[in-house]
Parts: C-alpha cells; structure tokens; sequence
C-alpha cells in the first residue's frame, strides 16, 4: 500500500484488467450519506459515518476498529466509533463530532494490521498526515442550494447581444468599434478598448437560448461604466453603463430573469476602482477630500497603488474608517443596494477577491469577506457570495465569508492538463508554457489535494468550470468536440457548481482570456456547433434530474491514465461516472454497487456490462458514459 | 517520474543497486546556501537560489529554464530566474523575492520537456500544487542560535537528584514517598502524586554530567508549587517551590548554569492553573474577585473550563482585561519576572501552547504568542521562546510568536516508526495501538510534510525529540542500544534544536511518559549504559564541531526501506550523513559531491567508499556513518 498517494485512488495497474475487481476503499465525505443535512450550531453533537469496504483483496476486510478523530482548542481528541451495520460488502462506522469550533475538523483511523490508517480528504494513509486535509464541519451555512441546481451561465455584456437600441448610441471616446462578426484582438493596444456594442435588452432577447440550455443563474460580468469593454476600471458604482442601458435596463433584465425562475449574479471589483472612478478623481485631486483615505498613497509615481501596479486600477483601502460603508456594509452601500429593488441581484461574484484588502502588512480579506456576507444576509438572504480567486484558496474559504470560489485550481486546470493534446499550442493560463498533457492520476490528485483543504459545505458549491472571459476556450485547449463532450460530463457531474462562458456551447474559439471573449454568432449556423449545444443541453438537464449529481457525495473508483470513473451518491440515489480520454483497458467494479435491477444508462456511449462478478468496463474511448446504478 | 511523492526523495527501487548513481533532484531550503543570512525587512529585496543537478538520467539536465513564483497580497507572481552558474554537475539559479507582506511564500517552477514542475519544501512535482508546503521568508527573527547549538536537556526536577538538603523537608500531604530506586508507575491512583524528591541543588550538584555530555540548555519542566509531582497544576506562580529549594535555589542554579555557559529554560502552564492556585481560589469563592473572569465559569458541574475537562486544571480566560499584565504583559507579569534577575532565565517552554486562548469560538493563541514574545523580548532580547503542540502546529507557526515548537509530528514519531521493531508492544503515543514499524519512505516524507509547512527560520529552531517526559523512553520503544544509536544519530545531525530528555543517555526505560519518568541512578553502575552515554557524548561533539551540522541546509540523497543518507551543507562544509537500521542493498552517490580529497569520517562504522564512478555506500547495517565529504 502506498504511502502517500490516497488509495482509493485505485493504480492504474490494478484498474486495467478486467479480471481483476477494482478494490474500494473506506471513505467519507460531507454529502448526506455520511453527515446529516443541515448546519450544525455551536455545541451540537453531528454523527458522522464511515463507509467500510469488505471486499476480498480490499483493506476494508482487516479493518479492526475505527475511530474518529476530532480537534478541539487545537489538540486532538480519539473516540471509538461504533459498528452501525454490517454485510458481506461493506461495514459502516458512526461516531459522534462536537461541533465545539466554529470549524470543527475530523478525520478517521483505521485500526489494520501492520499499522494503522489515517482517512481524511485526500484519502487514508498509512502514515501521520497534517491536518490540512482532514474533512470539517462548519457553523457557516453553505451558499442556497438553487445555485448549483442548473448551470450558472457566464454572460460578456459586450460580446453577448445587440439590441436595435444599442445601434442608436455613440461610441464612446475610449473605444474602437468592432464588427460581431470581427475576430476579438488577442492583445496589444486596442484589446481593452475594441468595443462591440452589446447591451442588457440583446442579453433578455436571447433568454430563450438559456432557458433551452437549462440555464438556472445568469452570472453578469460587470455593468458599471468604465473606460474598458471588461468594465472591470468602473468609473462609478452608482448606476449601470448607459452603453448598456442604464439601471432600466438592468431592472427589466432582472425581471426578465426572475420571471423564468432563473437568478441573476452581478460581478464587483471591490480590490479598485478605475482610476476614472469618481470616488478616485475625488481623492487624488484633493488631499483633504472625503475619499482620501480610500486609496493606497505612495511617494514616486502613480503616487498610489494599483493592482499588479497598474496605475489605472487604484487599490482600495479598507483601513480607511469610511470605505466600508459606502462600499460594503450596510443595505446603502454598493454591495447592498442592487441587492435590493429594482436591480433584485441574486448575488455577487467578487473580482480580485484574493487581494482584496491585502497589502504589505494589512490583511483584511476575511473580515471583509465577513462584512459583504453580513450585508447580503440583511438585504437577501438568499443570495450568494462567490470570490474569485485563481489559486490556493483555502485560507479564505471557512464558510462565513465568501460561499464559495471559482474552482480553476481544484477543477479547470487538472481537467486541461487531462485533455490537452500531447501538442497543445495554447498558453497555460498564468504559466510561461503550453498546456501540458498529464495522466489521469494527476488530474485526480490535484483534484483531491485542492479539494480536500475546504469544508464539504464550500465544496459541495464550488463554481466550476471549464473556462472564463479570462482563459482561452475549452474547445481550443482540448482540440475537438469530442473532447468537449469529455469535460463538459466532468463538469455536469462533478460536485459543486457547473458554470459555463457563453458560447462554450457553441463551440466557440480563442487561446487567450482576451481572445476568448467572442461575440454569440447568433444566426451564423456555420460558426454555431449545434451538436454542442446538444451535449450540453442533455447534461444539464441529466444533472436537473439527478438529486445525486446535484447533492451526492463523490466516490473515486478508478483512476486510469486514460479514463477514471467515480460515484455520485445520496441516501436514494447512485449515479456512475466513467469518462475517457482514449482507449483504455477496462476495468471490473464491484457487482455490489449496482442495487438496482440494471444500470440505466443516462448518458454517453461507453460500454458497461453487467456480469455475475461485477460492473465490467469495456475499456472503449474516447468517450462517457453515465448510469444510475442505485 | 511520480506524481506526488517528492522527486529528491529517490526512491528505493534506484537506490538499491550500487551500480547505478542515484539521481539528484532540484533543491532550495532556507539556509545560507540558498537564501542569504539574516532575516530581512518588510520591502527587502532577497535573491534566493536553486540548485539544479545535471547528472546523466536525472530530471536536471532537461530544466529549460527556471522561474520565482512568489505570492503577494495573496496573488503569485512569476519572475524567470537568472542562470548564475554551471558546470559539468550543476546550474545554479537565482531569483529575487520582494518581501512585500511579512511572511512572503514562494516556489520554484521548471520548465521541463512534457510539462513542468513545482519545487516546494516537499520537493518536485509535475503537478498543480496548493500552497501549504511553499518556502517562507519571515520578517520575524529567529530563535537565537544558541539554542541548536549544544543540545538541550530536558529535566524533571522529582527525579533528577535529591541533594542532602532534599532529606531535611517534611513529606507534602499531598504525596506518596518513593525510593530513589523505585520504578515509576505507569498509571492509576497516584501516578501524579508519587514523590521522589529531586530538587534544584540536586540538579546543581550534577551539572559536571550535563557538560561532559555537551549540554548546551538545562530547560526544567514546572518549578512552581503544586500538588503534584509534575508540578503543571501550579498554586502560585509567585515562588518557587520550597520543596524544591525555592527561590534561592533556583537562583543559585541559575547562576551556575550561567557560570558554565550554559542557558536555563523555565517551563509555563499559559492554558490553566491547578485548582488549588491562589487566582483560582478567590476567582471560585468570590463571584465578584478580581480574578474571577480569569476563568471560563459554566453551568453545571464542575462550574467551569478544565483543561480536557479535568476539574484539577481550570482554564485561563484571557478574554479577560485584566488577566494578560498579571500573566504575560511586561516585565511585571509571570512571563517576564523570571526572566529578569535573579532566575535570569533564558527562554520559556510553553505547556499547552496549542489550546491557550483557544475556546469554542474564541480563539486568541497567535495574539497570546505574540504578547508573550513582546514580553520577552522587553525583558531578555535573546530569550526563547518554545510551544507545546504534539500535532500540526502550522498555523501557529510564522515566526511572530513561538520561535519554534516541540517537533513530536516531524521528527519523533516517524522516527519512532521507522525504528520500532515489528513486535513492538509499546503505546504509540495518543493512538488506541502499539508503536508500527514502517519503511524509510513513510518517515521521510511525513518529516518533509511537516517541516514543510514552516518557514526554515522555524524549521532550523525546532525542538526534535527522541522522547520526553510524556512519552515512553526511546530505548523502550526501539528495543536496543544499537537502535537508539542510529535514532541519536538522526538526532544530532536533523535541522533543529537536539532535545533530550535527562537518562536517555544512560539507557532508561519506561512504556509511557510516567512510566518513563526514571530517576537517575546516580552510582547504580548496573543500571547505567556507559556506551550509549558515550554515543551521545560523541555525536553532541561532533555537531559542535560542525557549522553545517548545527545551520547547514537539509537534502534528501536517498530513502530506501531500511536506509536513509542527507547532506547538511553550509557555504563552507558539506557532511554526508548514512543511518540504515537494517542490512540493505547500498547505492552510489554522485561523485561530485565529495568536495575534498577524502571523506573524513567524523562518527559510525557504515562502509563507505570512493571510487572514479562515485561514494559507494556498502549497504551494512544497522548503524550510522557521519562524513565530512566538502
């Protein structure tokens, strides 16, 4: 057994023949299968379960006690946990966890000859492990559970739609006007100005397109005005760009919305402004202003702090005693007043949450992150708070600031480095190379360790996704349909929330952040992949159907170079999940995790064949295939 | 190349053929080899280096190129790397991190045909990484080096040596009197309360036995009074003990320790008090004391906060306004008097660091650390300042408050495990088994994970143990004089500070930490292990006569089952250290790593032997080599 690679990611040595039962290993996760639903409060006692493979030639069969490990003040504490149930398959382990802390870590031992096993996020252990990974409880609600129920479709104000009325206004002075039909600048001068006129009635015109798709939340990048096509350099926060419409526009796209049951995310940069914000021109012209203190002021020039020191962004300065209240705290301040009527926002997605209210020595994110939740909670209870934050995320993440993260690290990145050709040409995003081809024990141990660091109540939320108007398109990192069909399954199926860039269903193009913001080639069938859509089409509607792959815990089965399959479960459901990159080697699963009479296929082509021994998979590929086996 | 074990640790498959030299990996730590002495400002600028090995087969000759990732207000930042040198063995990069928050992270990024890698303190891996196991920079000193560079002797006053002064003190009503002879118990009634009457002058009387060992730190468990013989359940903190001698005595012993060069440490109980201390008895009687919100009052029995809920240890509240100046604010509180004349001590071990000022939703430890080291460094700039935590101490650990910690998770326990004997019947310390017996591997990589987590100003500080007062003895866990050879001789060359418990150098037994308390059997030749006194005696020598043994870097040569090599390099000296427990198959190491005309064999017997191909290590064993090879 190794010693540190988690091993119910199965080798690939023992996945590739199909006469050889892929051995389970025990497991636990925060899904309700093994802690009951609900937020627990200060001093609650949570039973949690452990799930005990009994397999021949698995671990599970020499399992002679488990036990549960908790921390509480910082020290360690054992207590048995107690044999629930057992049969010829599996045994289950229930132990009780006070929820003492606000965040209350746990992880399980597992007494085996030999030794003894650590089971934690990652995976068990047969050696002391940190407790990085060791899975938690948390007193902080998750984000409303209608966030991941669809898909969160991720809207380019300027590259969306026209509507008649946005051929009526003037270009502004900042910008160079593009044809739709024009190929976006990948970078140089004019990528940030080159203007293609979309608006918020192009964006409700098309509504019937999201609706079609499943769409459950239109996620809107940002509708300040600024002097960029991005509008992430807002120039005020006090009402929407007329270039788009204005707050009427807003409003009556926000009731749009709402009236076919989808929600509507708005997007915030609370690490700056523009430097054409007024708040700034305010501050920077007169020392004695009200908003002085708002900003970074440094010798030298710009004579203040910019994000990644560019000048035209100045950095906001949560120190200061007044910011907060203009900007975040309170139903009167920027994070809550399009909360309420008439813009009604479901939501915000923070820009440069990372950062925000970082800076040498001060580092205020998460009181910050506490103070924008508190706020949302006043004005909507309902919404949800979501950060943007490419990397390690896991300082951030307890559960009472932000939901949740936009998952590149845990999601997007390994499922490139899966899928990308052997001579992929495409920049990996931040990295000074193209986007390398790994196997599938990567992708899944990456997963795991970005995973496992966060409470299963941000886990289960997470938004991911296959790319972002700040990444090339999935389809030019990955190179065909079919590879589409490959990660977009992932991404239906994996735990959290899908989110989806506009016109990934389309099957649109584009190798960097910039040159990936494509406008929708409405009516152009030639450049609109129709088979696409339908792919994605089908998967979100499979994963609507699906209490599992909504809500369901994640199982790893099997991890092969070339293919790796996992469950989705809940108390009533057992959804399989094989995708493959390739031909592979098939594998025989356990005949005890169909509990159904037979598998119901629901989507894709892979073969499955259900035989006296097991679940045998035929090792075809490339391709996906999805059953509901209990 | 695997996926996630660490790249420089070499796996046994390559490591066990002497025909093949094993292969060197990337490699960057925190010592002067690599990063420049000094710990720098908020601001600075520090170039940091990379070694990257170009041996034939190893992964160095393919690096393209190397860059800094570095993160700032918690976003990476890449920075390519300048070539600085090479030659036919190695390239040297460098890089320069601006140290813009006060603990600033970074990493290495290898540019590599196929993909790239991550070097991080657990070393290479050809995958996304998070965080955690980055390098560090600290703006925050160091423990002084003093304290790694002798060794330190743990003593617990009840059993180190009664002096004659000892016979003429009355029996406390609260003990058992025991016979210098007796065996400790091992539990039940009177574990805590079976006296053996050690005192302060007993400890004076033998310090000639603390310097023939190479002593460099007397650091003594609780001097206060209590009502037992350990002494962490303290009735003042305003004396010391009589029944030890009191003030006087510890005084006196404080001034002959100093006489001889050596540093005394005292011992503080921050998370409680013992029931019958004075604070506690008005805050308990006296709802409206000054002292009763220094407590954690709740309803029911016992009324209030024990440590682990035992009601003889009342936990401190430093919620409290008034608590922090009596207990750990300035030179007046209890932190600080013992610092100044005339105990004059040099540092404080805190007990239960890890659960002081941690409660339920409460949780002020690192400000409590901070507050201590402020007061230390007020009183006694050169003090240090050390925590209790048996488990991850990570997030207590930047450099800010404790200077280091007692490293039971990094460096006792694997290596505990590698050496236990496959029949052990010892408890593994806190876990419902006895002690396993694993390979060299899991040891390895459980050090590297959780010196990893640390910054190497941390790292280079640490407390590594064999055992101490709450352990069993290491010769009990090990089995024989032989074992604990090779263990003291991972002890005296590890990155750290050596700490051992006062009778490990004479062979002492025990099977858990009461057991383990032994008295030193002064004159009882029978009982008394001169040869493995003389092994400690030789290797504590041997690290004072070796800078690089004492501030050296640590790099991973090999790990085999039953074998482990490293090197600890400074600027000017470069020691090669081999323990294997077991007979096992040897290797050969590089040629270019013997710097100077002939290894110089500074301890062990282990067969090494240079050839035109490289060091070949003859695969004897159990036992150590230590050389001096640059």
């Amino acid at each position: 057994m190794s010693t540190s690679l988690p091993d119910d990611v199965t080798s690939a040595g023992s996945a590739t023949s199909p006469r050889e039962v892929v051995a389970l290993a025990a497991h636990h996760d925060g899904s309700e299968v093994y802690v009951p639903g609900g937020t627990p409060a200060l001093g609650d006692v949570v039973p949690v379960r452990v799930r005990v493979p009994r397999l021949p030639g698995g671990p599970a069969a020499q399992v002679r006690s488990v036990w549960l490990r908790t921390v509480r003040d910082g020290e360690p504490r054992l207590s048995q946990a107690r044999l629930e149930r057992e049969d010829e398959d599996e045994s289950w382990y229930v132990a009780d966890v006070l929820v003492h802390n606000p965040v209350t870590s746990y992880r399980f031992f597992l007494d085996v000859p030999g030794g003894y096993q650590w089971l934690n996020g990652r995976g068990v252990f047969d050696r002391d492990v940190p407790d990085a990974a060791d899975f938690r409880l948390t007193v902080h609600p998750p984000a409303p559970s209608w966030m991941g129920d669809g898909v969160v479709y991720q809207v380019f104000p300027d590259r969306f739609a026209r509507s008649a009325e946005a051929d009526d206004r003037p270009v502004p002075d900042w910008a160079q006007p593009a044809d739709w039909d024009d190929e976006p600048l990948a970078g140089g001068p004019g990528v940030g100005t080159q203007y293609y006129g979309g608006d918020l009635r192009g964006i409700e015109e098309h509504l019937d397109h999201l609706q079609a798709l499943g769409v459950g939340t239109v996620y809107l990048t940002p509708v300040f005005p600024g002097r960029s096509n991005h509008r992430y350099d807002a120039s005020t926060f006090d009402h929407v760009d007329p270039l788009l419409g204005g707050d009427e526009a807003y409003a009556s796209l926000s009731r749009a919305v709402h009236a076919r049951g989808m929600r509507l995310l708005g997007d915030l940069t609370t690490n700056h402004t523009g430097a054409g914000h007024e708040w700034f021109e305010r501050a920077h012209a007169d020392a004695s202003s009200a908003e002085r203190d708002w900003f970074y002021w440094t010798p030298g020039e710009p004579g203040y702090v910019g994000w990644l020191e560019h000048a035209s962004l100045p950095k906001l300065n949560y120190g200061s005693p007044t910011l907060g209240a203009r900007m975040i705290d309170g139903p009167g301040s920027v994070v809550g007043r399009y909360l309420g009527e008439p813009f009604s926002l479901d939501g915000w997605r923070i820009d440069v949450a990372n950062m925000t209210g970082r800076y040498a020595d001060e580092d205020r994110t998460l009181e910050i992150a506490r103070r924008i939740r508190a706020t949302m909670t006043e004005v909507n209870p309902d919404s949800v708070l979501v950060s943007e934050h490419f990397h390690d995320a896991s300082l951030d993440l307890a559960g009472d600031g932000w939901h949740a993260n936009m998952n590149y690290s845990a999601f997007t990145r390994p499922v490139w480095t899966w899928l990308a050709p052997h001579d992929s040409s495409v920049p990996f995003l931040g990295l000074p190379v193209t986007t390398p081809r790994r196997g599938g024990r990567s992708m899944v141990e990456t997963m795991r360790d970005f995973d496992a660091v966060l409470p299963w109540a941000v886990t289960s939320r997470q938004w991911n996704m296959l790319g972002s108007h700040d990444t090339p398109r999935l389809r030019s990192i990955v190179g065909s349909a079919e590879m589409v069909e490959v990660a977009a399954t992932l991404l239906l199926t994996y735990p959290g929330t899908p989110v989806m860039f506009a016109g990934d269903e389309v099957g649109l193009t584009g190798t960097n952040g910039e040159h990936a913001r494509v406008p929708m080639p409405w009516g152009r069938s030639e450049r609109w992949d129709s088979d696409t859509f339908e792919v994605y089409r089908r998967l979100v509607a499979m994963r609507r159907a699906s209490r599992a792959l909504r809500e369901g815990g994640l199982r790893w089965l099997l991890v092969d170079d070339d293919a790796v399959a996992y469950l989705r479960e809940t108390t009533d459901e057992r959804v399989l999940v094989v995708v493959a990159r390739d031909a592979w080697a098939g594998a025989r699963l356990p005949r005890h995790l169909l509990t159904g009479t037979e598998p119901e296929r629901l989507y894709g082509e892979l073969g499955l064949e259900v035989t006296a021994e097991g679940l045998d998979l035929a090792g075809d590929g490339p391709g996906v295939g999805v059953w509901r086996i209990g």
